[in-house]
């Protein structure tokens, strides 16, 4: 089968790879659609060791495995846990200490013709929701683990620092809790996506106002750090939404002195992210710029590296 | 009056400062005794600009200002809040944005014959605590902050990173909560303190799994940081308890992955702390390394300073 495959930082497009057999417990599915995220092009920087098909948004359909889902539109949550080790069991299999996941560690991944996941991983895509609307579920169901880790009410001041792809899905999100929310970013038209939806924006140095309860960094660069971090009131909450390359150097006794909290933030769930994309609570099609085939997939990330160019997808068949 | 005096830098015996006469809603302290904390040592060093009389540690008589607390003796909570700026309003005042801090910042402090207070900052001492256990109710009020902002249970694995003053002071506040605990640190004398307590302690090289649920650092250098971090399970907490000099440099694509919350955390509540000290399940006696004179503050700073001393306490009269 066709498949993007990095290796010693380069990815190349191949065409001899085996098809998958998935082993007992997982399905085999049939990539329809993926889309390139900053974690994919932090892979082929070299960000960090990965060998084999890289991605891991997709939609599929099952073929084999998953008597109950053959056919059947899929999306899946990228950790395939153990099931038996000590965070399995205390029900956090994203931080399951011999996981794999899909496209970043020890797994292939989705820019291929077909993968393999567990069948617990799988859910399927509601009828109503387009295949290219349901690549967006799993960076979704990120932007929310937010709400499953700080509890958000109406009175609270948010505010997103990051304009990207992740950024405007954090800011849809936040928004739906009623929170007073402030997006700021460098990109007037990727700003205006968001002001069209209500969301009130801002140039990043417009914010000058030691004012926030609560911060998210979706820009994972130390001035997008910095930016979240002055703007939020003692005991306030900044949430780390993206990697950084390389190390962070901060201030920790002001951390201290103001007593603020720094919460790293990762994978979310799935269930309510396909939710709202059923009740069109979130809007991804002023994501999409564009669409490429796969055999055209390093074009794709050519494309997903320009500045300013926020989802690329791949269509597989 | 007799004060240390802290400018440029310089910390000099000062023999002619006035007696300060308290504003309206202040009180006038008669300091008796006075303990020489890890922040003192690093405003002599410059970490903070600050020019005055140093030294937030302290017991004293009430001699005006405060009718119902005259002759009482008193300790006293080191921050003095304006009363109405949003923080105070909702209920933070260690955060008002007013603030002066006593011998910190903004208000000369303790190592004086006598000092000024608001009023509602001072607590009575119990006849039954003594005046040099009295002294450490602010640093136990500090260790006790870590309780106030994480919810502990009996099943949390906590390591406490650090043997020092502040270290063994959150160490017997936190083997209260019935926590499985474990103090490190590099001196087997100071961890001998704990163990006698029936505290599992252990150098800080044996900490080798990722364990814990909590940890605490209380050592504000880099290499304690990393041994409390690397320490934790994923979604753990860090507690920072300490100020650091510089920045810190930290892998915060780490913490996200991991999903690691790190909390600032400076002043807590005194009542508690006095009420330790009264039922006396903390033990200070064997923290108090040495008692100088006011008029000896020099030389009691030179052994504050000494690799291995704990606390030094200044006696006032």
């Amino acid at each position: 089968m066709k498949g993007l495959w990095l290796e010693n930082n380069q990815l190349q497009l191949r065409t001899d790879i085996p098809i998958p057999e998935p082993p007992p417990g997982e399905a085999l599915v049939r990539v329809l659609r993926a889309g390139i995220c900053n974690t994919d092009l932090e892979l082929i920087k070299g960000y960090y060791p990965y060998t084999g098909i890289i991605g891991h948004e997709f939609v599929g359909v099952v073929e084999a495995g998953a008597d109950n889902l053959i056919n059947q539109r899929v999306v899946g949550e990228i950790n395939a846990a153990c099931g038996y080790c000590r965070f399995c069991r205390r029900g956090q299999p994203t931080h399951c200490e011999n996981r794999t996941v899909l496209g970043i560690f020890n797994r292939n991944g989705a820019f291929a013709e077909y993968l393999c996941l567990p069948i617990e991983n799988l859910h399927p895509v509601p009828e109503n929701v387009s295949t290219d609307a349901a690549t967006f579920t799993e960076p979704i169901a990120a932007a929310l683990e937010i709400q499953e880790q700080v509890k958000l009410s109406k009175d609270d001041r948010v505010l997103v620092v990051g304009d990207g792809k992740l950024g405007q899905l954090i800011a849809q999100t936040l928004a739906l809790t009623g929170c007073e929310l402030l997006v700021v970013g460098r990109h007037k038209d990727k700003l205006a996506n968001l002001a069209a939806r209500g969301i009130k924006t801002g140039l990043v140095d417009t914010v000058t106002d030691i004012y926030f309860d609560i911060s998210v960094d979706c820009t994972g660069n130390p001035e997008g750090f910095s930016t979240a971090r002055r703007a939020l009131r003692p005991r306030g909450t900044l949430v780390l939404k993206s990697t950084y390359a390389g190390n962070l150097s901060l201030d920790a006794s002001s951390l201290v002195v103001d007593e603020i909290t720094l919460i790293g933030s990762r994978c979310g769930p799935f269930t309510p992210a396909l939710e709202l994309l059923a009740t069109k609570q979130v809007n991804v099609e002023k994501l999409i710029d564009a669409h490429y085939a796969l055999s055209e997939g390093l074009a794709a990330f050519e494309k997903a590296q320009t500045k300013g160019v926020l989802k690329v997808l791949l269509e597989m068949n």
